[in-house]
């Protein structure tokens, strides 16, 4: 049977790994886990796995759904009123805002916690699965993104090296253990996850700036303030360019993220 | 060299596993670390697992560390002003009055986080210590002690089952998860395991009943509600005189157990 990567596909694997019962916290994470988002992450990371190795295993699921759980938390606790306080998420209300602040605090929490049961579910006497675990979750913390956070929240940005910086760990990190794991769950050598890891920073600046264009209120550090509207979309074209020439130099089937590259680039058209 | 097991031992111990750094969310997690906890989770793993493997190891050390992150991170949310609201932690600031409540968001997420990096640092090929890795983190989350803090946060507690319950989970599973993962990493066999974290439990619910008598504002589905005084504190009585019985019919010096045990008791005179 051939396994077609799509959302429902993700939808279903999250499914398997929520736990079941009454309890009001996990009514909450199930509410944020489901209210239409766009699955990037777990997209990405199982159809890099399928492209290298030619199909989804090696515990590219187990660390599918860890990413996203992951995402759901920092979303939910990004959210907040003392963090961002946005009242809405995908035009649906925010966490706290259906559930209140304690709730969507304790479900932030319970669901990196579950992102680390279902990672430490998968095969964990695999060598490379250790690898992709410790890749995904040194890239999900103070070394990654929540460093990201903490530069976007408590730090001047005024170059573009620095908001390059904050752009590289709050958007591109999650997205390099996407390509990552799913690459190393594959099967590919060492310059090989270079390439990916290369790929996928250049997919995190490309997406943070097309963000900042299309809500500059999104980020408080926004690549608005140094860059105008045509200099930074003539710059993600560039490194969207530069994205598809390494891929092209991977012996695999990419075209899924060439066609990531162009929906970005066309979100401000 | 003999390892003396002390507070100053696992101070070294954390210390070692804290990355370095300027970030501002490090900084409130450092902080948090280093205010006079008592270590008892990372004190009663660590000697759990020398006593029946006569040394510090399989593990023991990347779990005790992992351990205190998760308690430590578990009280700067509690500490929150959406949560406990408690402006003070063991006579200092709380970690949001003393760097605003998005960094103690961040620093309690960066720390649950860091206690996987911690724990993805040991020997994960041992099939052991994959076992005492899914037990920790099975007990800090949904399924364990944030399934206690939603308890003892939203709903009514009207039996003494329930207030065991909520004690059982809110502050027994990270108890558990002290005695069983250290046991595992020192060797302990499956039925002296269960010995372990029957223990555990018990001592989760002497240590509540004595919190409850000491501080009732403290727990908002207090055991005082149930139970007078004397009444509960013949009850931990009765259970500590349990723990030592269960203590002795193991074949390890487990005096350390019995002593938290008479500490614990000692706490109301």
């Amino acid at each position: 049977m051939k396994t077609k990567i799509n959302v429902e596909f993700i939808d279903e694997i999250l499914k398997g790994y929520l736990p079941k019962g009454n309890d009001k916290v996990l009514q909450a994470m199930e509410y944020s886990l489901f209210t239409g988002g766009k699955r990037f992450r777990p997209l990405l990371l199982l159809q890099t796995c399928k492209a290298v190795g030619n199909s989804v295993n090696g515990g590219a699921k187990e660390l599918a759904a860890a990413i996203e759980f992951v995402h759901t938390y920092s979303l939910i606790h990004d959210d907040l009123p003392c963090m961002d306080n946005d009242d809405f998420r995908r035009g649906k209300r925010a966490c706290h805002m259906q559930f209140g602040e304690a709730t969507a605090v304790l479900a932030g929490d319970a669901l990196l916690n579950l992102a680390v049961e279902t990672a430490l579910s998968g095969p964990l006497s695999s060598k490379k699965y250790q690898a992709a675990c410790i890749f995904l979750f040194g890239k999900s913390g103070i070394g990654g993104l929540i460093h990201g956070q903490s530069l976007d929240l408590f730090t001047e940005t005024t170059t573009v090296e620095q908001a390059n910086d904050v752009a590289l760990h709050k958007t591109g990190d999650l997205l390099r253990a996407a390509l990552v794991c799913g690459a190393i769950c594959g099967g590919a050598n060492d310059s090989e996850i270079t390439v990916f890891d290369d790929i996928a920073q250049k997919l995190g600046i490309c997406y943070q700036i097309i963000d900042d264009i299309i809500d500059s209120k999104k980020c408080e550090k926004s690549f608005l303030d140094m860059f105008s509207e045509r200099d930074l979309i003539e710059y993600a074209e560039k490194l969207s360019n530069e994205i598809k020439a390494s891929c092209d130099s991977l012996q695999y089937d990419l075209q899924f993220i060439k066609d990531f590259c162009d929906q970005n680039l066309s979100r401000t058209k």
